[in-house]
C-alpha cells in the first residue's frame, strides 16, 4: 500500500511550469558540460530528517503527521518506514540516500540487540536498493543521541564509551559496505566540550584521532573502499565542537596523519554558524584537495542555531555548483539534503515540496554556474587580475628566484610598486546577476 | 620637558588603595609561584594605539588631545614622540613595548626614504632603551595602511606589491634585531579577500607561505634569534582574513612547513570575533606547542568589530593566566596591550588609567590562577574525570592495544558502557568564584 | 520520604566557606540598605526547568536522573513531584516559585480534563505553601508546547486556537489568584512568525492586544490584583518573536493602550539574544516605569540560542542589582531563576549547586551594588557629567525656554560650544573593579 | 569640462544586454501597476558616500581616485564637486539626491562661517537642480563627525553642544526648504552611549525629544512641509544607539508625542545589524503607518558592522518592493542608495557600475513584486490562512463579542480547537523562485 498514493513520479516540466509538484529545472537526463544533471548533482535524501524528523523543538513535541508510522518503536515499524522511504525517494527521483544507524533501526537494550535490529533493516534496504536502483551515498553512526554519549563518544572521559562507540562504528561500517555505500561520514556529534574547565582538550583530540585511525584500519581490513568524510560544525550540541570548520578539520587531519584518509563533507548551515560562507569553505577544502561532498541546506543568517532549512536561494546554489565544477565535480560525493521541513509544515506533501524546491534550486545553480564558465568572463577577470604573477617578477618569485634582499634591492631602485587595479567587486556582482 | 609632568612612577599601593593612579594588584617584585609578577606578565605597551591612536572612527576624525604632538608628520616630531613614549612606559613600569615600522616613523616618498626615516627613530629607541631598561617585545611591519596594500601585501595580485612588502619586512627585521627585539609578529593586515569571486585563494596562500619562508631565511642570515609569531584574526579589514583563528593558522603553518618557525600571538578580541573564547584559543595553541604571546584586550561581545578595549574583566584575565601558567608561562612572549582608549577618553591621563586597569586586572588574574593551581581542586576534578583512561581499558586503548573489533567484542559482552559522571559545570563555576 | 535525604537546609557560612552546599554571600536576614537580603532579592525557583527539565536537546533525549519520578505522566506522579519541589525550595531557602500550568499537571484529552488535573496539583501547592511559607511569584500558561499552538496562540491564524488559549489563561489566572500569586507573566511562546510571507503581522498583533485586554478585564472581574508582566525575547522558538525586546514590548503596550496594565519581566539571555545588555534593558524598562521582575540567568555570548544558564558572573549580578536598587527595588517582582542545569549535570545535587551559585552571585552583586551606592563615587561622576544641564543654558532648555532660533543665535555669537570632558570609561571600569 | 567624459547618459538596453554601463531592468518610463518605474522607485544618490567617500577605513587612508578633487578643503573645490555630482546623477538618470550639510560644504571655524560656506554650495545646487530637474529627496545635518559631538548632539551631556546642534539643524532645515526638499532625516549619529555607567539614558532621551519638537516647530514656522524621518540603527558609532530599530523608534515617538510628525527611513544594513530582516522592519513601519523612505543598501551577514554595500540581491529587492507596493508605494520617500563602493573599487567608473547594479536590482525587484501581486497567488495563500477570522468565531472575537469566560465555555464544550493547516513555508519559497 503506497504511503503517497496521490503522488506519482515527479516530472520535469520546464521553467514555465507552475505545478508545485514538478521540476522546473532538474531534468535528470539533460546534459550540462557533457554530463547529465543526475551525474553532476548526485542528489541524496537523508533518512534522519525526512523519515525520523517529528518537528519537535526545545519548546514542544513533534507536529509531523506521518500516517505510515505505527507509533511504536519496533523493528516492524522501522521496516515499513524503510519501504515508505524508498517509495518517497523513488517518486522524487533522487539517486542516493544517507543514514545513521540509529535513525533506521531501534536501539536495543544491548549492543548485540542493536546490531540485530540494524541487520533487519539493512535487509529491507538491500531489497529496496535492488528494486529501485537507489544507492547509498554514505552511512554513519549516531554517536550523540543516547545519554551514554553525553560527554562525547571518541572524546568521552569515559573509556568504555569510546569502546562502545567503536563497536557501533564497526557495525555501521560493515552495513555501509554491505549496502555498497560510496562513503562513510563522521560528524562530530558531541565531540567537543560544554565546559572548558573540566576538559582535557589535547587528550580528547588524541583519542579522536586514534578512533579515526581504527576506522580507517578496519575499512581496509574488510575491503571497504568508500570515501571517509569528516563534517565540520562549530557548535551545537556542544558549546564548541572540535571539528569547528574546514580549517580546524584540516589542521586536525594533518596533525594526526589522517589527511590522506578523510575528505570534508561541508554543510552550508555549519559554514555560516562558523562565520564563513559556504563558498569559502568549499574553496578551503578544494584548495587542500579535500572537497568531498556537501550537505545541502541553508541557515537563517539572523538565527544562531542550525536551522537546516531547504536551500532555495539560487545565489547560494550557484556558488556551490560553481566551486564544485571548478574542482572537477563530485567523484564519491553528492548534494545531500541535510535539511528538514519546518515544524509548521507538518504534512507528508511538504516533504515533496521541500525536496523539489531544493533540487530545482541546485539544478538552476548548476545551469547558471555552467553558463558562467561557458563564456569565461569571470574566469578571465580573475586571470587578468593575477597576470603580474604569470611572467616577469611574479613568475620569478613563484619560481623561487627571490629573497627579501633581492626584492628590497629591486624596490629601493623602483621606489614604489606598480599601480593597483580596481577590484571591480560591484561590476562582478552585477555580472553574476546577468546569468540568473 | 616632561609630557606627563603631573604623573610620577605609578606606585603599588595594595588592594585597599582608592588611588586611580596606583596599582592595587600589580606589584612587580612580588613573587607568584616562585617568579616575580614582572617576569610572569612581561607587560608590553603598543606604540600604535597608545602613541598614534587619535580616536578617529569611520564617523569622525580624531579627538585625542596630545600636547606633545607638533601636528606635522616629520621625523623630528616622531623622535620627540618616541621620547614621550618612553617617559610613559617608564612611569607606568611596563618592561616592554611593541611597534610597527610605520607607526614610529613617517613613511617616505620612496622605500629608501622610509628606511632612512625609520633609522632616525630607531636611534632614539636605542638611546631610550638604554636609558630606561625597557625592551622590545616584538617589532612588525605595517603592510596594510598604505593604499598600495589595498589588495593585500604578500597575497596581493600585484607582484610588485609583494616585492615592496618584502623590502619593508627585511628592514623591519633588521631594526627589530638591532633593538634586541625578543620577537617579530606577522598580523594578517589585508591578507584575505573582500570579494571571493575575484580571488585565487590557493595562489594567494602559496605566496603568503613563500613570503614567510623568505622572512625565516633572512632572520637566520642576519642572526636574528627572536621568535616569529603569526596573529589570528577572522575579519576586518578584509571580509575574510586568511589567518582567521588559531586552527586556521596552524593548518596553514603545517601545510607549508612553517610550524617549527612560527608560534601564535593570540588576541582576545580576535578570538571572540572568530567565535571562540580566548581560553579556547590559548588551549588550541598550547596543545600544539605554539602558544607564543598574547595581545591583551577585550571586545564588546555585542559589537561585531574589533573594539580593542582594555581588559578589566577578572574572569577573562584569570582564564588567560591559568592557561599561560598551565603551558609553562611565557618564554619569549608577554602580555601586550593591543588596546586603545575610547574615542571619548581623549585626555593623556586616560592612557594611564587604561593601562593601570589592564595591568591590575592581569595581575589579579595571575594571583587568582595561582591560587587555583595551589590548592589543585580544579586540576583534581579534571584528573578524576579522565581516570578511566589512566589504567585498564583506557590505558590499553591509549597504548594502541585495541581495534574496532576488539572493542566491539568487549562491548558485545558487556552490553553497555559504564555509567557516566556528572560534568559538574555549575559546581565548577561556583568554585571559580571562590577564588575571586 | 525525602527526595534529598542527604541535604539539609542550605546554611550561610560566609565568604571564607569552601562548602559547595553552603552560601558564601546570601545571608537572608542580613540587611543591605536597611532591608534584608531576602526582601531585596526575592529569589524564585522555576518549576519548568528545575522540576520538568530532562536535559533533552535537539540532538538527544533527557539525561537527568530524578529518582522521585515514576516515569508516567499521571496526576499522582505530578502531585508527588510537587512535594519534592517544595522540599527542594524549602531546603534551598528561596521564598518564591513560578510555574506554567502545563509544567505542573498533565495535559488532559480535553480542556476540561486539563483544568481538573491542574486543580489536583493546585491543591497540593496550597498545602505546601501553607506548610512552608513559600509563595508564588507568578503563574503563567504554557501556550506553545502543544502542537495546537504551532502557529501561535493569541496570534494563531486559527481562531479556535485563540479561543482555546483564552480558556487556558482564564484557568491559569484563577489558580494563580487562588494561590495568592503576586504576579502573572505572558512570555511570547510562539507569538511571532516562522515565515514572514505567510503572515499578517498587523492582524496578529491586533489579536494579541485583544487577548491581553481580555486577561486584564478578567483579572479585574475576579479581583486578582497581582502584577501582569510581559517577557521580551527576540527569537526562538519562532524566527522572530513579536515581543522582541523591551522597546518592542513598550511600543506594543503603548500602541494598544496596555502600558498601565503590564510591566516587563526581563531575562538576561533574552536581552543578549536581542543585542542588548541586561543593564540596557533594565534601564529602558526602568525609565519607562515598567521594570517589573527579572528572569535571572545568563547566556553564552558565543552561542546564538537561549542557553538559560545559571548566572555566576558577578559583573552581571552587580549590574542587575545596581539598576534594581536605582529604580527603587522590587515591589511585586523578584530574582526568578529561569535557568537550567546543563545536560551533563544530570544528578539531583547539581540542582542545588546551580541554585546556590546563582543566589550567591546575586547576593554578592547586591552587596557590591550597595557599596557602590554607599560611597556615591559613580553617581557623583554621572551627576558632574551632566552639570551643564542643571543650571544656566541647560536648565533653560529643559525648562522649555528655547527654540532652534534662540539657540542658533546664541551659538552664532559664541561660535563654538564649550569644551567636552573625557568620558573616563576606563577609569570607571577600574573603579568598578575596586568594589569586587 | 566633464568629469566623466567617456560616459554618456546610461541607456536602458533590456535584459539581454551585456553592456555593464547600461540598464537591463530599469526603464524609467516603463509602467508597472500603472505608474512609471521612475515614479515607483524614486532613486536617490547620496552625496556623502558617492562624492565624499574616500575609501578610508580604520586600517588605512582613502584609496579613491577622484580627478576632479583639488585636494584642498575650499568652497571652490566644494562648488566644483557639486557640479560633478550633478553630472553624475544626470548621466545615471536618478531623479533625486540627498545630503548632509557638512558633506557638501567645508565646516568653518565658527557656526556663522559654516552657514556661509553652506550657502555658497546651496547656490550651486539650486542652479544645478534647475538645469537638470534633479530634486532633493531629503537633507540632514551631520551632528556626529566633529569632535564636539563625541558624546552625542541632542543627547550630549554638554548643553552647549545641544545648542550648537540646534543651530546647525535650523540652518539645514532652511536650506532643505530652499532647495525644495521633499523630506528631512534625523539619523542618530552619536545619540546613544559608549559606556552605560556614565550615562543618564532617561535625561538624554528627554533632550532628544525636545530637540525633535523644536525642529518640528521650526519647520512649521518657516512653512517647510517636507516629511521628517527618523532612521533606525542599533550600534556604530556608539556601542548602543537610542534609535536602535523600527520598534525602538516608534516607542520613542509614541512616548514623546512625536509619532504624527516623523516617519521611518529604513536601511537594510541597519535592520540586519539589529537582528531583523529589512522586510520585517518594513512591515513594522508599515503597520504603524510610519513607512517613509528606504536607504537602499545591503550588509554582509557575516560581518558585524555597517558595510553599506550596493544591493544586488534580487530576493532582497523583491522583498523591499513587495512591501512598498503593499503599503501603497512611496509618497515622499524613495530608494536612496546609502551605499558606498568598496575601498578596492577606487576608480570613478566603479561609482557607475555600483549605482547601475543597485538600480537594476531594484527595478527587477519591482517587476517581480508586481508579478507576484498580479497573479495574487501569495496573497491568496495568506487570505486563506486567516479565513477563520473573517467570519464566525474569529469575526466575533475581532468584533469584541468575547471574553476569556465566553471563550473558555466554548472550548470546554468543544474540548479541542479545530485542526491547524500546514504553514507551507517550503512551497511558498519555491513559489517565489518561480517569479525570478
Ligand atoms: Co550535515
Ligand atoms: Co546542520
Ligand atoms: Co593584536
Ligand atoms: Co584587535
Ligand atoms: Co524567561
Ligand atoms: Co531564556
Ligand atoms: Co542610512
Ligand atoms: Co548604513
Amino acid at each position: 500500500m503506497a504511503a503517497f498514493p496521490e503522488i506519482g513520479k515527479i516530472p520535469y516540466e520546464g521553467p514555465q511550469s507552475k505545478n508545485p509538484l514538478a521540476f522546473r529545472h532538474y531534468n535528470a537526463d539533460e546534459k550540462v558540460e557533457g554530463k547529465t544533471m543526475r551525474d553532476h548533482l548526485r542528489f541524496s535524501v537523508v533518512y534522519w530528517h525526512t523519515f525520523r524528523g517529528t518537528g519537535s523543538d526545545p519548546f514542544g513535541p513533534g507536529t509531523a503527521v506521518r500516517p505510515w508510522e505505527s507509533g511504536s518503536d519496533t523493528v516492524e515499524n522501522a521496516q515499513n518506514r524503510a519501504r515508505v522511504a524508498f517509495e518517497f525517494i523513488e517518486k522524487l527521483g533522487a539517486p542516493f540516500y544517507a543514514f545513521h544507524d540509529r535513525d533506521v533501526a531501534p536501539e536495543g537494550k544491548t549492543l548485540a540487540e542493536s546490531h540485530k535490529n540494524l541487520d533487519a533493516i539493512v535487509k529491507v534496504f538491500k531489497e529496496e536498493q535492488q528494486r529501485t536502483g537507489i544507492k547509498l551515498l554514505w552511512g554513519t553512526a549516531n554517536l550523540f543521541s543516547n545519554p551514554r554519549f553525553m560527554h562525547g563518544a571518541a572524546t568521552s572521559p569515559n573509556a568504555e564509551v569510546f569502546a562502545y562507540a567503536a563497536g557501533q562504528v564497526k557495525k555501521a561500517l560493515e552495513v555501509t559496505h554491505e549496502l555498497g555505500g560510496v562513503g562513510y561520514t563522521f560528524w562530530g556529534g558531541r565531540e567537543g566540550y560544554q565546559c572548558i574547565w573540566n576538559t582535557d582538550m589535547k587528550r580528547e583530540l588524541d583519542h579522536l584521532a586514534k578512533f579515526l585511525h581504527m576506522a580507517v584500519d578496519y575499512a581496509k581490513q574488510i575491503g571497504f573502499k568508500g570515501q571517509f568524510y569528516i563534517e565540520p560544525k562549530p557548535k551545537e550540541p556542544t558549546k564548541h565542537q572540535y571539528d569547528s570548520d574546514a580549517a580546524a578539520c584540516l589542521n586536525f587531519l594533518r596533525e594526526y596523519g589522517l589527511k590522506d584518509h578523510l575528505k570534508l563533507n561541508l554543510e552550508t548551515n555549519h559554514a555560516t554558524l562558523a562565520g564563513h560562507t559556504m563558498q569559502h569553505e568549499l574553496q578551503v577544502a578544494g584548495a587542500a584537495g579535500a572537497l568531498g561532498s556537501i550537505d545541502a541546506n541553508t541557515g537563517d543568517m539572523l538565527l544562531g542555531w542550525d536551522t537546516d532549512q531547504f536551500p532555495t536561494d539560487i545565489y547560494l546554489t550557484t556558488q556551490c555548483m560553481y566551486e564544485v565544477l571548478k574542482y572537477g565535480g563530485f567523484t564519491t560525493g553528492g548534494v545531500n539534503f541535510d535539511a528538514k521541513v519546518r515544524r509548521e509544515s507538518f504534512e507528508p506533501i511538504d516533504l515533496f515540496y521541500a525536496h523539489i524546491g531544493g533540487m530545482d534550486a541546485f539544478a538552476q545553480g548548476l545551469k547558471i554556474a555552467a553558463a558562467m564558465r561557458a563564456d569565461g568572463k569571470l574566469a578571465g577577470i580573475v586571470k587578468e587580475r593575477y597576470a603580474s604573477w604569470d611572467s616577469g617578477l611574479g613568475a620569478e618569485i613563484e619560481g623561487g628566484k627571490h629573497s627579501l634582499a633581492s626584492l628590497e634591492k629591486l624596490m629601493l631602485e623602483k621606489g614604489e610598486a606598480a599601480s593597483n587595479r580596481s577590484g571591480r567587486q560591484e561590476m562582478i556582482e552585477n555580472l553574476i546577476n546577468t546569468y540568473l
